[in-house]
């Protein structure tokens, strides 16, 4: 008998999942699946002798879950001793720190998915980076171009080579920029041309713009005449270090796609007519949701061929 | 004694003048140079005796011009003929179509500075590129990614694959998207990677985004869902059959920083709230504004000691 996949999410939906193909392709020739969208239904299903009875693995896409609600311990409680993995499509929508140490304790494996929002991300940033670097914030023409440089030869400094720095890296390595970055160790597998900074301080001195992938401690803002880029988390930037650092003119500009309490925006913001906002659209896009579902999707085939997520595993998912 | 060389704008105004060493360094060791930005003294200087007699080449920067006026038939009639080369330092707020005829005819060499604006032009369309396709002028998060795409795996076509053109399409195969084109001829020295279309419909029908740098012929907005980038004239697109094909959805949005009417923008277009509009920033910023001036400085440079503008001569500039 197949093994049972409970896809937490409505596969008719399709507007929404955009996987729809691959769920059939990478689970149709492997697995018994099921689809499941409403918390009673999920909580009956998987009594003794109902429908879900007997399920190892569950695809759990947070934006299609919100007649379950998040994975907490009620929901866990009641899964059958056959539920081995949860393939978790990562979203920002929920705190997943709520819910993730239940399953932990109980020996669920959970998956996340790396990588699938790197290139959406940085695209992001590299927007960002544009606009704030050729002043098109702006709503009316400067007929001065005092302020204003090329991207190209300038220095971009990283700070957090991981999957979204790196991409940043070689989107901007394009024009090409000088790539300068900050991260606890080296990055073993960085191009040469990525310059690692052991010291911070030292890194930002000769950073143009800065993209911002780690916290970044308040002192560390005083970057002078500088831009500063988050595409990150809003909290990793103390907001209120770098209003005052754009008020007293050690930041040039900033580009932001993430604010420390959204949907909210601080509305000092809203003063600085040259600073380029977005309301959080980093992953905002069919291809890069897809990705997601596919790297999930992938999660449950591998575990459920091999019997591993192939280093996509984590016990708890990284927020 | 030091051939003469008038450069038709002020070096002393630091801040308008980006190529300030740049003139000390390149003229400074073989010619005498003079600045002048007023009319009267321009044409009172040339007189025989006077202080401009004998120059040889000019440098002109337009931005730096008002009070000397357009090179109109007066004023060229006033040259004296030991005036050989003027290096023109190309920006649009002039119409040389007006003035350098004069210039033609009496023999004088007009240079330009083709390539200097490649880089800063470019940018603008990856600019509007990112914008359009993310879907970042809405200025509300948009909770539905239907519509939203990554640029990575898309077709770019490229309608004129010039110096700015070439440079768009090398930012773009960063990402990589797939890169299309068409020009009147194949690109001898384009790499393979750029794929050419002999018929622009046929490019048109596999393009999820055009970037024009020719003129467009009405009939070919019919782009079915694609999107437009006009980053070169506003006059190479026919703006009502475009606002027709954006109301009638056979574009998907549009990206411009360029218009028929300058400053004027069309009203309609401030309708759409998902395109993306620029006030003509494209080449604004002081780096490419010091390119240009060394480009023609160097072609001064180059037409005292060599002989010639090195390719970048034209009896009339390109407008």
């Amino acid at each position: 008998m197949a093994p049972k996949v409970l896809i937490c999410g409505a596969i008719q939906t399709e507007q929404l999942f955009w996987a729809d193909d691959d769920v059939k392709q990478l689970l149709g020739p492997i697995a018994e699946y099921f689809d499941s969208t409403d918390r009673t239904d999920f909580l009956k299903g998987f009594q003794p002798g109902e429908k879900y009875e007997g399920t190892v693995a569950m695809f759990r896409d947070n934006n299609l879950t919100d007649k379950i609600g998040i994975f907490d311990k009620e929901l866990v409680d009641a899964f059958p001793s056959s539920v081995k993995w949860i393939a978790h499509q990562r979203r920002t929508k929920h705190a997943k720190a709520k819910e993730y140490p239940f399953t932990l304790v109980i020996g669920i494996i959970v998956s996340n998915t790396p990588g699938a929002v790197d290139d959406a991300s940085a695209t992001t940033a590299l927007y960002l980076l544009i606009s704030t670097f050729r002043n098109y914030a702006i709503s009316e023409p400067q007929w001065t171009s005092s302020k204003i440089h090329d991207l190209t030869g300038h220095t971009l400094a990283i700070l957090g080579l991981g999957g979204i720095g790196m991409r940043l890296a070689d989107l901007a390595h394009a024009f090409p920029m000088r790539i300068i970055y900050h991260s606890r160790n080296k990055v073993a597998d960085a191009p040469e041309w990525c310059e690692y900074f052991e010291n911070v301080e030292e890194m930002l001195g000769q950073a143009d713009v800065l993209s911002v992938h780690v916290p970044l401690r308040p002192d560390t803002v005083h970057l002078k005449g500088a831009i500063i880029i988050n595409t990150a988390r809003g909290k990793v930037i103390d907001e209120e270090a770098m209003i005052r650092a754009l008020e007293d003119g050690h930041l040039a500009s900033i580009g932001l796609d993430v604010y420390p309490n959204e949907p909210e925006v601080n509305p000092k913001l809203l003063e600085f007519p040259y600073i380029t906002l977005l309301p959080h659209m980093g992953t905002e896009n069919q291809d890069t949701q897809r990705k997601m579902e596919v790297r999930a999707l992938k999660n449950v085939q591998e575990y459920l061929t091999i019997g591993s997520g192939k280093g996509y595993c984590t016990g708890v998912p990284k927020v």
